[in-house]
């Protein structure tokens, strides 16, 4: 096991009807005046965002609103956000929505307490100091609700960046899972996708002697297994949304990636998806990662098959090459059985795009040619990975 | 699941030469004039205090130190360091060692800000303000590292009490497992017996729906049982401790018991055994954790028996009766197996004993003649789960 540290103090308020504690909490975090920060209208529509600053106006907390983030989000939206917390002198920046407003809000902080362009934080300088983040999240799948990291994108080259500092973890996150009952069985399976990739990224190390978060990872998974199919076939099932809901923070506050080397070449993989065919990230893990594993495992056979064995249950008989190939196709049919799709051919895509989606993955954001994570990629190697996804 | 609160906002700093960072990280948490707890010649002997204390000066830190905390922490030691804290005006307390250091730490810090008299939170007054604590572990068991919790044995009367409050969660905490390498054999297996009753405690539950948790308790439960053995064989064994370590904080810090009715009928029968034999709580534990399940398993057999197939690999075809007994029966080879006891009979205890032991289990502390948890036990209960201990 390697030495890291780990910081985690968001306070989080989890159940029914939690949403209405908006008010006391962020007066409990040091809020008077805030900015309120939410998507597209359904959270309107939904009433939630009439409950929140009900309950804001209850504890006596002015509040403004800032609306329209779109997933993948922009950075235009990031520059209003700042304008308004410097001319209302916005103390706490409160987010209403999935991993997208979470972003922007804590973007937003961030640059309201910097004298220079919120987007040096997203080119690498470390986030040291913000406003105050509280977040009423309504899809599972991000796991920003409990993490330092944000994503955006800046609209001039539309380049898509992180950002990261203890300082934007969020004082607090409302996780009501209720609030997403309401997300249709595909977003529900994109978010499902997303949070078991969190884990997997996680899971494929170079380090060894990591038993404690191996099996930690393994059981959220296997609770992933279990729940994620309940809450595709019914969205209403309160009881499989707080499972899934509780298990996509702890797969990304990082609890069970500490202290061992982390993956993350399939969601530099993926990147490219959602760029080039603008499908839902979660949609292009789904056909990254199996396609990924299936050209990384020989690298560390014993570890896939170990993932294969305790997680998709293979039969201890097979040796572990057998074993791990059985286990990157049970990944596969677990995907497809929630309605995820397998190939960039269901987004759209073809062959004559795998040179470009390789030449953009191994050489964009100033990279070298190569991916570093659980494999070293050469631009070849990655051209093979898009190609086993037609 | 049922709703919840998490919070756990301990910045952990963990690996191998990391006390030496204790200097560095007091400063970081506003601490100057720090008053070091420490237990008794070992923390002196192995050099680690000098260590710290090189760090604390190095760091331009004022520190005062109070030695001899003894296990099944003393007022009379807590009363002395708040008289220190507020003669020198202490403002912050670093507790080196284990969880009977941490505790009284934590009482010291709470004690040294309060007009009246520090026993009061331990008769149920709620922990809101306190100095801060930092802490450097020496022996995985405890869970005090991560937790609000305190628990205190006031000399006149022997009362054992525990008090709580966010107040009193470690700033932060340094984990070396390095630091653990000194530890004996029969302590080392004590302190997993413990950490592995706390996750037994949260896994026998009265609440439906808790797949994610279990999952995560089930993991770190499996991790224990491969890497507990290791440490107590070779003592020296880094990457076993490493495990051990950081399921420990996992174990207690309540992340896998959210959302959930917990039991801890088990340390509450454990407790009269401790005090009656002078035994450590672990092996207390050990004697306690199967005898208590062969009694309650009834009340829930299906969840006993998923936790023998889940945790002790208990075979599928066998009914959910069948199973329960075999993973009970696992459990106390496994504790055997590490060098842990299983009867009182190994405390010197004898039948003479039972009537005396569950009647202070059911009416000491000011209980009403019943303990309340997984299963809720009369009087009798408790003599006949004792009487299972001989």
């Amino acid at each position: 096991m390697e030495n890291f540290t780990f910081y985690s103090p968001t306070y989080f308020v989890f159940g029914k009807g939690e949403e209405n504690k908006a008010g006391e909490l962020v007066k409990k975090f040091g809020g008077s005046r805030v900015l309120v920060v939410y998507g597209g209208g359904s959270a309107v529509k939904s009433g939630l965002l009439g409950r929140v600053t009900d309950s804001l106006k209850g504890a006596g907390i002015e509040s403004f609103s800032l609306g329209g983030v779109k997933p993948n989000p922009r950075s235009g939206l990031v520059y209003e956000g700042i304008d308004i917390c410097r001319k209302e002198n916005v103390d706490f920046v409160l987010a209403v929505g999935g991993g997208s407003v979470i972003d922007t809000s804590k973007a937003i902080a961030a640059g309201a307490v910097y004298d220079g362009d919120f987007w040096d934080f997203y080119m690498g300088k470390r986030i040291t100091e913000a406003l105050p983040v509280g977040t009423i999240l309504t899809i599972s799948a991000a796991g920003s609700e409990g993490s330092p990291d944000s994503v955006i994108t800046k609209e001039e080259g539309m380049f898509k960046r992180g950002a990261s500092g203890d300082a934007i973890r969020p004082a607090f996150s409302i996780l009501n899972p209720e609030l997403t009952q309401s997300l249709p069985p595909y977003q529900t399976a994109c978010g499902i996708t997303d949070i078991m990739a969190h884990l997997m990224e996680r899971y494929m190390t170079n380090s060894s002697d990591v038993q404690t978060t191996d099996r930690m990872i393994e059981g959220l998974l296997l609770a992933m297994i279990e729940e994620g199919p309940k809450a595709v076939a019914n969205p209403d099932d309160y009881e499989a949304r707080a499972n899934i809901m509780w298990a996509g923070m702890m797969a990304h506050n990082n609890s069970c990636g500490v202290g061992r080397s982390q993956d993350w070449n399939s969601h530099n993989i993926e990147h490219e998806l959602s760029a080039l065919y603008d499908c839902a990230h979660g949609a292009g893990l789904a056909v990254t990662f199996p396609a990924y594993l299936s050209f990384a495992y020989k690298h560390d056979v014993a570890r896939v098959a170990q993932f294969a064995r305790r997680v998709w249950g293979c039969p201890e008989e097979l040796d572990d090459e057998e074993a791990a190939l059985m286990g990157i196709e049970s990944l596969r049919e677990f995907f497809t059985s929630i309605g995820m799709p397998s190939t960039i051919g269901e987004f759209g895509g073809t062959e004559a795009d795998i040179d470009k989606l390789a030449n953009v993955a191994c050489y964009g954001d100033g990279r070298d040619g190569k991916l570093y994570g659980f494999v070293e990629l050469s631009e070849d190697d990655v051209k093979e990975i898009y190609r086993r996804m037609l």
